[in-house]
């Protein structure tokens, strides 16, 4: 069966997918995975549809001009909804802006793709976050797949890593560092930096968003911790069942203080099970320079999983970027694939 | 397909798996994976074979008596190629003693085992150290499956992460600490106690063998870096290619000094590509407290890999302990058991 890809959604996940797509494509084909790129489509970048396949090169030099409509012969003008219904993708990765109060468009992009029985791979944290039980529901009888490595630390494996690593395992607890932007602000302050400094430093970098509320108050934090809690704990959660407290309020004297007797603030998110009832926190927390999430430094990411069944497992890694928020739905698709192509 | 698996050597690994089969057997049986025991043998403490399945609780309470001879009604006194040829076992495990010279006598079990086409897994280093490329080539002859998650870092995902987690990605190189005696005789020299003094109280926890020689001087870490370089790398070296160093020579002093210089002693493992070489070291690093290996302490292990698609990975866990290898025994168990349970 050949694998034929959508994408919705063209800015720098999209474009980080293509990319190592197209690194990758020959070693893929001589596995046997062969992938065709049929659609891409993008609200700023325009779109184009092939049911051949579209040469990626070519789709990536037009996204970096905004012009993928100047694709020459072929069809353009479709949007998302015409590239899930009328094209001959049997998967869609979905890779447009994340909105965590309504998961839209991402949510209805999601919903509308798996009920036309097409395999679904995603790196939105919104519609997970607030429909997670609906979707892979929808998923279940359209007998398709929702995959959505990215929404936890970009790239770096978390779901896949407890479902094909650690099998039969009960995660009785997780704490970990969700959010690269309020981590790196952390470091920053530890040098002396004041808050609002080193903020600004994080926005010059890239680091934060002209609007940091979301990273700063810790949503972003909390709004992972809830998706790893709902997923992998099987709990049923909303954003405000969880305590979430942020990072602005320390004052860079609080931050060398702890410092100076061995400990760090780091902003701590944390899911555990309290009777049958799965809590989730996110909090500053002075953690011993012994824990393993003390040295989490800058913009990395980390979680450790506590198991039934082989201790705390800790992974660290990169918590965001195009090209490693682009290999979440790669690796995810090549998976797919893999099942696809035997099929 | 019934998966029918034969355990030979039921020490603390054997028994470690045993144990979580038994805790997760009826999951697994409520997933529609059936697997049964069907026979186990140990040199020391006897065999048992029945074709229908062995009672886990029952072995595990002979295993512990030294007696599973005694199980009532079936036959025993079974050697391990007897297991391997003359029972309904389609999977071995092979959980026998290491030996980092000859890989024997689990080296000739697991060939006999391939070549009978039964599907292996192994917690064994030695067979993977020195026939790595000959089992694997054994195995795809006879269309069968050779796993061995637990050579390295234990039940902790290293070879199925990078497989089943990291699809396509080159791993560039690796830097790690995979010995856990030698690292809690670091963390316990910082605070203050002399080597041998170190190295005693690592005896009287089971952390050390009473001949410490493979791990004070760096070939048990020595033996997992050239296994990881060989199998996630395509090198192909034998173990008088690699550097190796141990921590026989360092001081008190020397641990204690660096440390107030903001730097820690590692025994650190490292493989990297050298042009098309790959080039393989063990030997004590003065490490900057910033870096993620700096934090591991005790007994925990840990590997970076440095991959193409998604920067640096780091995983961390317990890299020894009964349950923990048995456990990786048990993860393997079950990704092959779903493939089987599918055919």
């Amino acid at each position: 069966m050949a694998v034929n890809v959508a994408l919705i959604g063209c800015g720098n996940v999209g474009q980080g997918f293509l990319s190592l797509l197209l690194e990758k494509k020959k070693d893929l084909e001589a596995k046997g995975i062969k992938i065709n790129v049929v659609a891409v489509c993008d609200k700023i970048r325009g779109s184009a549809f092939d049911p051949d396949g579209l040469n990626i090169a070519k789709v990536l030099d037009l996204a970096s001009k905004s012009d993928i409509s100047a694709y020459p012969s072929v069809i353009t003008n479709m949007d998302p909804f015409a590239v899930i219904s009328k094209t001959n993708a049997n998967v869609i990765l979905e890779a447009t802006w994340t909105d965590l109060r309504s998961g839209e468009p991402a949510f209805t992009h999601i919903k509308e793709a798996l009920s036309f029985k097409k395999h679904v791979v995603t790196t939105n944290k919104g519609p997970i976050l607030l429909y997670f039980k609906e979707l892979m529901r929808i998923a279940e009888m359209n007998e398709v797949e929702l995959r959505f490595e990215g929404v936890v630390l970009s790239g770096t494996p978390v779901f896949n890593l407890v479902r094909e690593c650690l099998p039969e395992s009960e995660i009785i607890s997780f704490r970990g560092i969700l959010n690269g932007t309020t981590n790196y602000i952390l470091t920053r302050m530890e040098e002396g930096l004041s808050f609002e400094d080193a903020l600004r430093k994080a926005q010059e970098l890239g680091y934060a968003e002209a609007d940091p509320t979301m990273d700063v108050e810790g949503w972003d934090a909390g709004a992972k911790a809830l998706i790893l809690a709902n997923v992998l704990m099987g709990a049923n959660l909303k954003l405000n069942d969880i305590e979430c407290e942020g990072i602005t309020s320390l004052k860079v004297e609080d931050v060398k203080g702890v410092l100076s007797r061995g400990k760090r603030y780091k902003l701590i998110a944390e899911g555990y099970k309290d009777g049958s009832v799965v809590k989730v926190s996110v909090k500053p927390q002075e953690v011993p320079l012994s824990d393993p999430l003390a040295n989490i430094l800058g913009t990395l990411n980390a979680i450790t999983f506590s198991t039934d069944t082989v201790g705390d497992v800790t992974i660290v890694g990169k918590g965001a970027g195009g090209r490693e928020a682009g290999y979440a739905l790669f690796a995810d698709l090549i998976s797919l694939a893999k099942k696809l192509c035997k099929a």
